[in-house]
């Protein structure tokens, strides 16, 4: 299987050009890159009672040839049932440095140790393998949200650094819509990038912050 | 009316006891009062289609005698009728300088020009008072989120600093259950306080993190 044929299947479609929300948010990213935090961003979906939840997550860079955002999860976490049930989601993410919001909304999935493609499996792997062993061993902890469980519970031994635990998950997030707002500007700046399948390419409107 | 038929009515239940994690949450605020964007969160809905919305708001204190998280709006904002919709929200506040989140999840009232308590109403003046000069001048902008408007749409008259612009709203989140993660801890601490409403009392649980 060559790289060309990994961009043009079905899980990672090309667009036509680069999406231009790209060179904003890498600019942002390379800005604030002092800050560890700014990596950090809040992602909210629907519970199954329709309720929203939130939490921080970490970007772990984009899915090669892509722009799918990469997070990790234990599939014992609320999130991951949650988006069975709802694939829906909105990232929100703030640079404190540039004072700027990036608003991405799109569809989460799953990759879990059951997902059926051989790819996402690997990209699976090496994200497992690109976390710090401190962050691999919070995967061997107890089970999440249940009540505090014994201190020996969260002493396991390291997990190989090769091979993910089978909770290990690796979430991606396939933007439809960017919103991004610029605090800095006088008045503000406000861009909107929306995803049009039919000409499978970013339309961009300047509106009103 | 007296300050105790204020605390006593329905809009401002009285709890049995202080709410347990506003001792932390002032807490985290102190310790990181250096940075101005410590007081930022992002404010999940959910969209009338089912699909989350998430943004950045500035906390603006606690209502007077209560539980109750203060944040501003326009009710030209797609927030605005997303809540008329589905009033329950989860906030999601990350704290860089103690590495802690808190989770708050609650119902969201927002207080129009039009809302009939005229408490509240006192309430949403004085959110619009403390606002700075500049940040009440963006209540004059052109309508958010439309094309964008010619600049001079951004350079309105200086609105009354007393008397509120119809538009503005002042939101308040009741919060029924808190969840709050201190990623410092080795292992990490995490807690749920959730609000039992036949003991009108908080609970509180020590939770796998």
């Amino acid at each position: 299987m060559t790289s060309d044929h990994f961009i043009a299947n079905s899980e990672c479609q090309i667009p036509n050009s680069v999406a231009p929300w790209r060179s904003p948010l890498a600019r942002a990213l390379h800005l604030n890159r002092s800050l560890p935090y700014a990596r950090y961003l809040q992602l909210a979906t629907v519970r199954p009672d329709g309720r929203p939840a939130n939490r921080t997550v970490v970007f772990r860079g984009f899915l090669d040839h892509s722009d799918r955002l990469k997070f990790v999860s234990d599939t014992r976490s609320q999130k991951f049932v949650q988006l069975e049930a709802q694939p829906w989601a909105e990232a929100c993410w703030y640079f404190p440095k540039t004072r700027e919001q990036f608003r991405i909304t799109g569809t989460l999935k799953a990759i879990a140790s059951d997902y059926a493609d051989s790819r996402l499996q690997q990209a699976r792997s090496s994200s497992w393998q690109e976390l710090s062993d401190s962050a691999r061993l919070q995967f061997a902890w107890a089970h999440p949200g249940e009540p505090r469980a014994a201190a020996d519970a969260f002493n396991p031994q390291a997990p190989s650094a090769e091979v993910p635990l089978p909770h290990f998950c690796l979430l991606l997030l396939k933007p439809v819509q960017v919103d991004r707002l610029e605090l800095c500007g006088d008045p503000q700046n406000r861009t909107i990038y929306t995803w049009v399948e039919g000409d499978r390419s970013w339309s961009t409107q300047a509106v009103n912050p």
